[in-house]
């Protein structure tokens, strides 16, 4: 990404011992719609203003703590949503946990998985770009930005074009809802990020729904199902060879766990084997491009032993994919020192809290 | 399983050494829904008969070959459906791979995925089920059978009542279609099955459909996300309590994979001890209900290499877990001589091929 020079000279001395902490996902948030308002045009504005129009975003189940899906700790003193204060997030990620960077996932998705009303959607989507590059990325280097933008193709473009040479932005966020992002009518917002030097991140929304859609009985049951969501993207993406016509295209996949991702390669390598004359698009084996150009990211740790993590690494055959998460400032926070298994060797955790972002977002 | 004395004697000979193969996942057809007439009331034959009526069984992509979803060699002389003549099966299948049992899965999910028109699906599973012990149960020992259900749960209940104490019955059907069998509503169906000795089989059906339902655009992707189904059901029986009600139940879970099992039990232990407040009649540790109540079948095998296969089991916890099946007579058939990788240890090879089978079927 050339627009990156000054970020690159940040991080040269880091880069070159191999130390730092990078995290992954990282949700800052709105106080509240109020916040989008300075960065919409009148019509929205009193659409949100005089109608009373609210944002849907929460996932149907009752949380683990009074404090609802964050960190009792992360309220700030005023009351206001966790994530949305600035100087709170410094001190209790940045400054406490010693980061190199971290990268700002939101959670303003529902613009982004909306099934119509794509005009207002994305105009809420620029505000809360614009709000995020104002009020987060201007405020401290180490934050990059993800852009946010609506499922019309042609509106995602022009807000990549719009906002894409930010220096601090560093991907587009492609929130994971009830649809498949690897077809067609969507290569072009594929097109636009590969253009602009930009990765993409994959996060789920509040609006899966998955197989056997009864099943969101429970919130246990929600949050062991939602790695499909992850899966069938990444099933997306390589059947309709979105690969293959962007090659150097990054993928993270952010909060889907990982430990699925040798069970899709393998499985998807040998239907793709008996199967490869139905998309003679594909070019290489399905495996190919999850070490190529998927990324995983570590957050929730599902509490693998040190050798059951060495085994998924093994059979991912690339030290090079997972990458550090802390999913702060939610209940489920997983601190850089906590995330690992102690004994596994050096090299391998500083690829994983370091390196490999590095090399992804190309810092 | 007491009524099943006669097969416990004829099995022990087998059963001390340990040796022996048994086939978890034949599919035995029925040459046309002709078949079925001798067991219908006269008015649904003449649905089939004078209305035409045919049964909406297929997934719907091309297959790979001219066979359609069969083995080239499978069609018999006359030209008839694959699967469905007992002779070449028993050449094929029973005595080429000397097997000790084959357990009939069919291929007449329909009935059982069904979403209304309960009373004529009912009518077919018990047709289906009485076809099935007259030209196949009652043909050879070795072969065992399913009882075929409707989603009806009080006409299942009669079902299972009806054909389930015939000795060679050994399980339940339950297809995974696009809905989850852990819901309440079912859960007379797994007394039922308890009741009688019986194990319960999941099987995939032609109607699922998957998170972001438009993925399924090519086989490829519909082959790689159909595990996804499976993995919902687990998580819809474990979080359902199916288990704490029936603690004898056994479950298993054929064609949907083994590979990702370890991560599901991971993740499900790790959202249950945060969330088992929301679940408390969930007793055990999610791992514990895999590990005591499912089982996993090997077909279709995703050439794991041996290290990959060991680290798999190791991370199950368990060798008790993996059934080896055929998939007779589709076109991804996998002889149990070429199913394992040749470099594991020889007890661990005789549990896959006969003894989890063995005790799981309590033969």
């Amino acid at each position: 990404m050339s627009n990156h020079s000054s970020l690159n000279t940040i991080e040269k001395s880091n880069s070159r011992k191999g130390s730092g902490i990078i995290d992954t996902d990282v949700h800052h948030e709105i106080r509240s719609t109020q916040d989008l308002l300075p960065y919409l045009s009148d019509h929205w504005k009193r659409y949100i203003s005089d109608y009373g129009w609210v944002p849907e975003r929460s996932i149907p189940f009752n949380q683990i703590r009074k404090s609802t899906k964050y960190r009792m700790d992360s309220v700030p003193e005023d009351g206001a949503t966790p994530g949305s204060s600035f100087p709170l997030l410094k001190e209790q990620l940045l400054d406490k946990h010693n980061m190199t960077h971290a990268v700002l996932t939101g959670w303003f998705y529902e613009a982004s998985v909306a099934k119509g009303w794509f005009e207002f959607a994305t105009a809420r989507a620029s505000a809360y770009n614009d709000y995020t590059i104002e009020h987060w990325l201007e405020k401290d280097k180490r934050l990059l930005g993800s852009i946010t933008i609506s499922r019309d193709p042609q509106a995602a473009v022009r807000e990549i074009e719009r906002v894409g040479s930010h220096p601090q932005m560093v991907q587009v966020m492609m929130p994971i809802g009830d649809f498949a992002w690897g077809d067609p009518q969507y290569h072009p917002i594929f097109e636009a990020a590969h253009r602009n030097g930009l990765a993409i991140a994959m996060h789920l929304s509040a609006s899966i729904t998955a197989q056997g859609g009864d099943f969101l009985r429970y919130y246990v049951a929600w949050r062991s199902v939602h790695p499909q969501a992850y899966m069938t993207q990444t099933i997306s993406l390589i059947t309709n060879g979105v690969f293959d016509k962007f090659p150097d295209l990054k993928v993270a996949l952010v909060e889907g766990g990982f430990e699925w991702v040798p069970f899709m390669m393998h499985r998807m390598d040998s239907a793709y084997k008996a199967l490869r004359q139905e998309t003679p698009w594909v070019k290489r084996m399905p495996s190919d491009y999850f070490r190529d150009n998927m990324r995983f990211t570590t957050q929730p740790w599902d509490d693998l032993t040190p050798k059951q993590f060495l085994n998924v690494i093994d059979m991912m055959g690339s030290e090079e994919m997972i990458m550090y998460a802390s999913d702060y400032p939610h209940w489920d926070f997983d601190p850089p020192e906590r995330t690992l298994p102690q004994q596994i060797p050096d090299s391998l955790r500083q690829k994983i809290l370091f390196e490999n972002a590095r090399n992804f977002y190309k810092l």
